[in-house]
């Protein structure tokens, strides 16, 4: 037992894992040993979230079996859509909207009273957490919309239905394929830290709703899952300053400001899913004629890596850089990027808990104590 | 970059605090360098917290600038009560509850709208998370049994509120010291998973809506704050069972299965907050005249500890096995044990949020991929 000091973990090997690699030099990353471009590509969000949980690609009878239950158990009930309106009043932020929400979410679980160390019914209430978080979103913003909640279909995709939900209208073949594709994109990423988060708090056989509500709560914070949002509030702030991309980027570099969506603690080059959203937001523009949020994240990358060099000192465009955009395109709301991000991470999350409880240890570090020794207690009326 | 793999953080330190430490081999428990067995006896819950968040016991006037704003910012809105209503309709177990109605906490927040990284915000937010989580505790408990939530008195102290809110009248001082007394107890102790979930999860800053609400959760898991209740349980089977304490005792024993209550991964001997309790438990057993919860934990414990020779092997009553009983003395509901626990180490979770994010690293280990590798993609309708 070393009493060195590792904070943050940086480095810290906490478990093994079959679910996610990140190679961080080369810009690769897969799930289950699928290249994350060909999984983006070729399959379904429900077939990623198949995959990360069972180990395999489904076949269509298994993905049937998979799908079904998902999407009969996608509504949610008054009790949450009455909070979440209460909530809206408030104008509470979505990302506490959500996590209230999905707390909630466990008052209607019908195998509450199951053994908490029961794996197969964690996984069955993993998936009725996945299968409500679109309707507990779109509900939310709606009601704060003014709008009356849509109740999910059955016969439309998780992507689909999230966006039929939120609009009242059935997306298009491309708003769906493109959002299917970022919720393939977001799903798992390793242990960061909502993961970890999920992890420890399942590590006590607490249930999955408090590991998803606690994952949501440390994806809320601007060090993690804020920073989609970031990108897109920097790229309106260069829209609105009537400079080209080009000076605005200059700008904010000379002003010794960030320029949100670069960078990563795994990456040391750009990050694959940021390649593969440029990608889309190129068809996106190109079919809607609407093309300068590409030219403004084309120039400021551009920018950044062959004028600043930023890519050479292992500063690279991650994958908020070109998300932010993605759903812009899509006429998503800007405080829903992160909230978007936890509906699709909580597959990952699962997938992370599932996988450590079937061989758990409480996770419980140390703390180097390095307070004062023998204080001599003195009682309130002599201090 | 070691890649050996630490599973469950044993021994691995994940940072340096000044808060509390412990002797595992001395049975010894400090915050701040101060014995707990002094602050039990001589301190309120309020200078505990006082102490934990500032770093000194404070002086009476420092006191009562702490506990003003504290009981000021005591009572919850109506939207908060209306979803624990909504809750206890649903038979919502409490721990759960208690999640939910903390993490609604945070659209009543006046300072939402500041800098996630302001640290003196987040210390009042902390204040008004810990001032308003005894409400939302009895209100809980008063609405599932039928009754309505009482609204907490600025003239009493933190325990004696709860107590009051939870039964409409004012606590006696014995019931009301021995609350207080449990409350310091369960105030902080190192690392443990819910304290460092809290921790992660605040790494991100994430705000400390979100990391009590990720506290609660793990803490809700059976391999952590659960085990007071299964204590209690335990010695309610063993008055229903017609044996005498030894005979119920030898008869588990006997049955392979553990007492609960007992071993402690940080302890190897008596934990100090037993031995607090054992004695709170003789004060309160000798006042009512009531002793058979006295007598079934002191047989039971004579029995493993001399027959048995379980403290010979490290394992040795923990905090659970005493706060149960005295908790039954108090009239408390044996599911509203944990929520307690909750309650009391929320002020512990956030005087690690605080030490931590002032100055903080992002937490995010590593896991090992031992997954497959270059798995070739088939096409959904190919597989």
């Amino acid at each position: 037992m070393s009493d060195q000091v590792s904070k943050g973990l940086e480095g810290v090997v906490v478990a093994e894992s079959e679910l996610s690699n990140i190679d961080g030099d080369a810009g690769k990353l897969v799930y289950r040993g699928y290249d994350i471009e060909d999984l983006a590509a070729g399959a379904t969000y429900e077939e990623v979230l198949y995959l990360l949980w069972n180990g395999t690609l489904p076949d269509e009878d298994a993905l049937a079996d998979f799908e079904g239950p998902m999407r009969e158990e996608g509504a949610i009930d008054q009790r949450v859509i009455d909070a979440l309106a209460d909530l809206a009043d408030a104008d509470e932020r979505p990302m506490a909207a959500l996590r209230t929400g999905v707390s909630m979410l466990s008052a209607s679980e019908p195998e509450a009273g199951a053994d908490p160390r029961n794996l197969d019914v964690a996984r069955r209430k993993g998936r009725r957490i996945v299968a409500k978080m679109p309707a507990v979103l779109a509900a939310y913003d709606r009601l704060r919309r003014g709008e009356d909640p849509v109740a999910p279909r059955e016969d439309l995709s998780y992507a689909g239905n999230f966006l039929y939900m939120l609009t009242g209208e059935e997306p298009d073949e491309v708003a769906e394929e493109t959002f299917d594709m970022a919720l393939t994109l977001h799903a798992d990423h390793g242990l960061n830290a909502s993961t970890f988060t999920a992890m420890v708090i399942a590590s006590t056989f607490a249930d999955v709703y408090s590991a998803v509500t606690g994952g949501i709560g440390a994806l809320s914070g601007p060090l993690h899952g804020g920073a989609n949002q970031d990108v897109m509030e920097a790229l309106l702030d260069l829209d609105d300053s009537h400079m080209s991309a080009r000076e605005w980027v200059e700008d904010t570099v000379e002003r010794g400001e960030r320029v949100p969506g670069w960078g990563h603690r795994v990456y040391n080059v750009k990050d694959p899913r940021a390649r593969i959203l440029q990608s889309k937001l190129e068809d996106l523009s190109a079919a809607s004629g609407e093309t300068k949020w590409l030219d403004y994240t084309t120039t400021i990358e551009e920018y950044l890596t062959e004028e600043q060099g930023l890519t050479d000192n292992g500063i690279a465009p991650n994958v908020d850089f070109y998300s932010g955009s993605v759903y812009y395109q899509l006429g998503i709301p800007i405080d829903m990027y992160t909230p978007i991000f936890a509906m699709a991470r909580a597959g990952g999350w699962l997938a992370h808990v599932f996988e450590y409880q079937a061989d758990n240890r409480l996770i419980r570090p140390r703390g180097r104590y390095i307070g004062p020794e023998d204080q001599t207690f003195v009682p309130l009326a002599e201090r």
